[in-house]
């Protein structure tokens, strides 16, 4: 597995309007359960065949940190999906 | 846990400009070994206290459906975040 997936989300403090939208529209669909939505990034970075895993999280922190996220306003996540990530569902 | 994560992604065949520009951008950070990177939507769904896990996958999977998801070039995945995705990294 050489895939990495960086996870990029608004801080809980930083109010969402996105999440808002979407939860604003979901009575119409009778989804009476859903308490709130957040709304952010998914990244996946692809390494080249073979390259280690310590390196592969190490460089997707460090490309996470300067590039995909906003230090002030977000918080990433770097970790190697699951099996259950590999197929979508529709 | 009451969180269901929707990873929305574009379909393999759709060309990913996002992508391509931190690709582009890459060799500035010495990050040689990243071959691709394709970006997407992540979005957290939080249910009610106490909503069965079977309710949960198929109301966040019809609300990826027909709100989150464009069904002609985008995938999506429905599933439960796993405890490395609690705590961010930075």
């Amino acid at each position: 597995m050489t895939r990495v997936v960086v996870d990029v989300m608004l801080k809980p403090e930083i109010l969402d309007p996105q999440g808002e939208a979407v939860v604003n529209a979901l009575p119409r669909l009778g989804a009476g359960q859903v308490a709130s939505v957040r709304i952010g990034k998914r990244i996946e970075l692809e390494f080249t065949e073979g390259t280690d895993e310590k390196v592969m999280r190490e460089q997707a922190t460090e490309i996470a940190d300067k590039l995909l996220a906003n230090p002030v306003i977000e918080d990433f996540t770097v970790r190697l999906p699951d099996a259950s990530e590999a197929e979508p569902t529709a």
